[in-house]
């Protein structure tokens, strides 16, 4: 394949963009942020163009479109095939797929999985239907690499008719813990190959409990609501205590799920942002408390995800807060001393590669997750 | 005091009971099961009394009252106190109280919160009021060991306005790890005054992070719902798949309800039976599965508890599940072998008091719960 290879990944409110050469080389990438009603989305790259684009009914595919049209074409020339991020692969789409009109509509099914995510998905690949009509198409899961989980691990402790309509763990971010395998061995050398809990902390926060390369364990499941607390989501919460929300609410399942998806996590503890740099920032007594929470239970995922793989040879904060937040990682580092981590204070603060101390056992890492360089490697490899 | 003092355990179908001397040494002790709407209860005490009771109107209350009479009072002599098991203490009580009728109607208000156990304790109360009316009565709360759990821990990610309208992690089973904390010194010594995770397995499940005694964690929350896979229970579960539940069930809150409390866990997954006896026995895939299931699931918890408090120096199984099934404590130990859990397999299968091979770091151990001695103490401290 000659040309540019595209990886797109169309969140709710942003889209980010990756444009590779043909030996996958970065070549440009960027993002527009600010989409939705009554918004107007800005167009930024990591080489400075930045635009404000006119306010206006800034569709998913009215923002495709253009950004196709005006940011890239224009400096990537013949675009050879585009690659998306799809949150939910269900437990049809265990690897990625070059999309046809039959595979959209299977992806579209699924949205009832992942609402808030995976129609932005879908309009992306339409736009680029109508925007590169002839350009092959490859849609790439958060779900798959999930896939390798043990059947029993995958399955929820419920009668097996519930397992047939499709209730199970599925895990996400999937994207994201392959990236990070990819430059495991960079970063741990031959112990890569062994047993690794590997953080995503980012508006959305899981872990997954790697070995040999293959998730065995993670922390999320059906929906991106369990396990670890984020910005606005609680992570676990007991299954009585979901009960006694939708009862409070008189009953209305929406209302409970806003709140869980919205309105939870680091911003309802805090009352004050979702944003870990904020609370890390701010001089307030319930800041302290979201923080302090959001760190012990990260500290108990890990310890379960340790378990559940055997051990720790090592541990990988990637992520937005995961890669910036030396002080979330120090405390998280500090609890599990136990288990043998001796942390490189000023690595940490420089966010380096290895934060731990040479000889410590287990090691603990910073790697930048790059999903759109496993999108792009496989619209390369998929595309006709 | 003078006189025996009587512990009593009140549950849905079943009145657990023992005696005690003035030093606290147990008279006798034993139970009357199957009471409920047509069935035959039946008395069996340690010592061999045993006895089929007429079929009838068999409520609590009638049970307590005809046990007091029959079957306690004229082997006992005079009752000089009374000790209750109360599944719920809510925020108000950190610690046994005596029961008048303010009290009392605390406990009763408190029935929400544990609705398919309070009523039946409130019920031992009032019959025992009936049928010993000048006898000073105590009630001793599961909930209130783990009141000394960092408020942190005890708070959900939610906003501050559940947490004001009582939703927060309780924890249960307390008056069973009270009973194993008793007993801890004579299991490991010094150790026991440090790290400890100590799960309770019987019909419900659940684990408790002790530090020199004290409650600092428990896998169990709001309800008895979250944390360990148990026998009719699924315990943790994505938030939102109990969401998706309530919609499946058309909104019926009640439905869901039944399905977590009544027909999931080890009953739901095998398709079986809730009774591990039974499933250990028996020669089927779906068996296998929900064992391998809440093994699993007890290693994560385990994992995490470890990691709430920092390492861990012992291990305790304790619950008809944790005191007698060896295949059980087997398979834990060995997924957990990379903490340093050297298994005495001989001792195991005996259900030793010590399960791990003299130097094995952290030791694991086999203690009887005795909810009964820990109310007994209780009711004879505080009872005027």
């Amino acid at each position: 394949m000659t040309g540019t290879v595209l990886a797109l990944n169309c969140g709710s409110s942003s889209v980010k963009f990756a444009a590779f050469g043909p030996a996958l080389e970065v070549l440009f990438r960027g993002q527009v942020e600010n989409i939705g009603e009554g918004l107007a989305p800005r167009l930024a790259t990591a080489d400075g163009l930045d635009a404000a684009w006119p306010p206006g009914p800034a569709t998913h595919d009215a923002v495709v479109r253009r950004l196709v049209a005006d940011a890239i074409v224009p400096r990537a020339g013949t675009v050879a095939a585009v690659g998306h991020r799809v949150v939910h692969g269900g437990t049809r789409f265990d690897r990625p797929v070059p999309v046809d009109d039959a595979i959209l509509a299977e992806i579209a099914a699924l949205a009832p999985l992942a609402p808030s995510h995976q129609p932005h998905n879908v309009a992306g690949v339409e736009a680029v239907a109508r925007a590169l009509p002839d350009t092959p198409q490859v849609a790439c899961f958060d779900t798959a690499f999930h896939r390798t989980i043990p059947p029993a691990r995958q399955r929820m402790a419920l009668p097996r008719t519930y397992h047939e309509a499709g209730l199970r763990r599925f895990g996400f971010h999937g994207l994201s813990y392959e990236s990070v395998v990819a430059r495991l061995p960079d970063a741990m050398g031959a112990a890569a190959a062994g047993r690794v809990a590997i953080c995503h902390l980012g508006a959305g926060c899981s872990l997954a409990g790697v070995v040999g390369g293959r998730s065995a364990h993670t922390s999320m499941g059906f929906t991106p609501l369990d396990g670890l607390m984020m910005g606005r989501r609680p992570g676990r919460l007991d299954p009585g205590a979901v009960l006694w929300l939708v009862e409070r609410h008189g009953g209305d399942v929406e209302a409970v799920d806003r709140l869980l998806n919205r309105e939870a996590g680091l911003l309802g503890v805090s009352g004050l942002s979702p944003d870990m740099r904020v609370l890390l920032e701010a001089d307030a007594e319930e800041a302290r408390l979201a923080i302090a929470m959001f760190v012990d239970r990260l500290v108990q995922e890990i310890g379960a995800a340790a378990a559940a793989i055997g051990g720790l040879d090592g541990l990988v904060f990637t992520g937005g807060i995961g890669e910036n937040a030396a002080p979330i990682r120090a405390r998280t580092l500090d609890a599990l001393a136990w288990l043998g981590f001796r942390t490189d204070a000023g690595a940490n603060e420089a966010n380096a590669a290895t934060i731990t101390l040479a000889g410590s056992t287990p090691s603990a890492h910073v790697i930048a997750a790059d999903e759109e360089a496993v999108i792009a490697a496989a619209a390369k490899a998929l595309a006709a």
